[in-house]
């Protein structure tokens, strides 16, 4: 049998699935799984269940003949990269300090690599997906908050307290809304997916005429899909919103380019899904800041792994490629 | 006589002075020496006096039996490193697409190293300066406009079109003040030096009572020390503008946390000597923004070296400490 490149196991952590992939250090999907989160258990109960992924995919490798080397694990919010511990993740109950890769390991038998979530997809994308041909790139994800990971020299940055790359909490609208990590007007307080729900909602809830009324009075929860496909059949609020969302997204990505100056930012997580309006609207938006000192436009794209690129990155990461 | 450490030629040109001196590559100064830039004169008449002090830094250090192996030149703008070229200056009329190192090389029989002035100040802080013990830091150099230089990894941090560190032009109110590069919100628009300035010379015109209306009333300009200088006073109008011009700092600082996550933040250039004022300032602003999600409050510090800052890193790049 001819000897492969090398394999790692990588997770995925969100807080409705965890997905697990094995994963060459090309970063070559070789088998992937998903199982939900089940996040009330707590941490116990959530690392028992990673500890089950890691062993099916152990099988599935030894199938393969191949011997993991180790695994990334990809975890939202504040965390200690080099500790291997989870501070406080947001949308995970339970979870305070935990040293979820010392736990993980003990259970499993092989070394855990822990790193934030948006540089596992940004590390993956980078590999694999639209960061590919650069060298210093930058990746938002864009879901009910906004996340970051940045590769520059063809390493993900990590800053000095592995906190880098928090793009979603840096103000762009000083006297803007308050956001859910206590300061005003944060990016993620206005481009977030779930932002762009909840200002679609207060704008109709106050009164405004809109399809999405609708939606709201049937008691259901609005969705950024369903701004995106109002906005796109003329409805006024809905475009009004994504607009919104577009120009505040379009901050970012010329705060980006002139703080890092990157060859690419690519824009990942659910509300890519929209697409050519996302990518659209925000350039449209940029054409229209009209600043005479820019020498080059920003490359922004579309990401193009979806749900794959964290585990992909976990993976690689745990191949050492973020270093 | 013994062997000294090799050293460099450093140039900082300014819209005011063009200060040279001989730079060991510890970052020791040797002789320094300071002109009028005579910006008026243009490229050509610039490019002759820089050419003149570095033929006067080459006659000390031949009477000190050095050999400079290069010039640093730090000028302000957009610039290509690489290439050599300053794109177009703020303040520097008739500069436009120069290949300012080729010309200035030609005229003193040295290779020439370009790179913007902010940059020359981070890595002279950075070697011998208020970043001295840390690996990562940014600079920002508060002045007419707002500069700012990084160093990552202990290297500075260029990006991938040699315009990183621009967080002057990052965009903090999206719906504020123009900016002179065209853009709306931009920091520049509102903490640097000569918007303190500019912002509280509105208010007197605007009709409020301020002792700094008898400057505006002798027909001279208001200075953002002028406006310091009021607010320790008890003036209102004073205070006010400039606790605005430290929030906005405050946002700058944090933004550069959340982003790069540095384990310092440097405060430079002219706005500096404010000192306590300023530090203090801005310190108590960002306790306000009761942020849940920092790990670590910045470590923001005033700069060390002044005016030397400048011409210190720029012969520093020469000596290839930058890369």
């Amino acid at each position: 049998m001819p000897k492969r490149s090398n394999t790692a196991i990588g997770i995925d952590v969100g807080g409705t699935f965890m997905k697990a992939a094995l994963v060459t250090s090309a970063g070559d999907v070789l088998a992937k799984e998903s199982v939900s989160t089940e996040a009330d258990g707590g941490p116990d109960h959530m690392i028992a269940r990673m500890a089950e992924l890691v062993r099916r995919m152990k099988a599935v490798a030894r199938a393969k003949s191949e011997r993991p080397k180790a695994v990334g694990l990809g975890m939202p919010g504040t965390l200690s990269h080099r500790e291997g511990i989870v501070y406080a993740p947001p949308n995970l109950p339970g979870w305070k300090n935990v040293p979820v890769a010392k736990l993980l390991s003990d259970a499993v038998g092989l070394s855990v690599i822990l790193d934030n979530d948006a540089n596992c997809a940004a590390l993956g994308e980078y590999v694999r997906g639209a960061g590919r041909g650069t060298r210093h790139m930058v990746l938002l994800t864009l879901g009910t908050g906004i996340g970051g990971g940045m590769i520059l020299e063809g390493k993900v940055w990590r800053g000095a307290d592995a906190s880098a790359g928090e793009w979603g909490h840096t103000i762009v609208h000083i006297e803007g809304r308050q956001c859910s990590c206590g300061q005003n007007g944060c990016l993620e307080a206005y481009a977030s997916a779930s932002s762009t729900a909840m200002r679609a909602a207060e704008l109709i809830v106050a009164g405004e005429e809109s399809v999405l009324k609708q939606i709201l009075d049937r008691g259901e929860q609005l969705t950024a899909e369903d701004v995106v496909a109002a906005a796109e059949r003329g409805d006024d609020v809905a475009r009004r919103v994504w607009q919104e969302t577009c120009k505040y997204l379009a901050v970012a990505c010329r705060n980006i380019q002139h703080a890092i100056d990157p060859e690419r930012i690519i824009l990942a997580g659910g509300m890519s899904a929209a697409g050519r309006h996302l990518l659209d609207g925000v350039t449209e938006s940029i054409a229209q800041f009209g600043s005479k000192m820019i020498v080059r436009a920003p490359d922004i794209r579309l990401a193009e792994l979806g749900n794959d690129a964290g585990f992909i990155g976990a993976a690689l990461c745990a191949c050492g490629r973020a270093d």
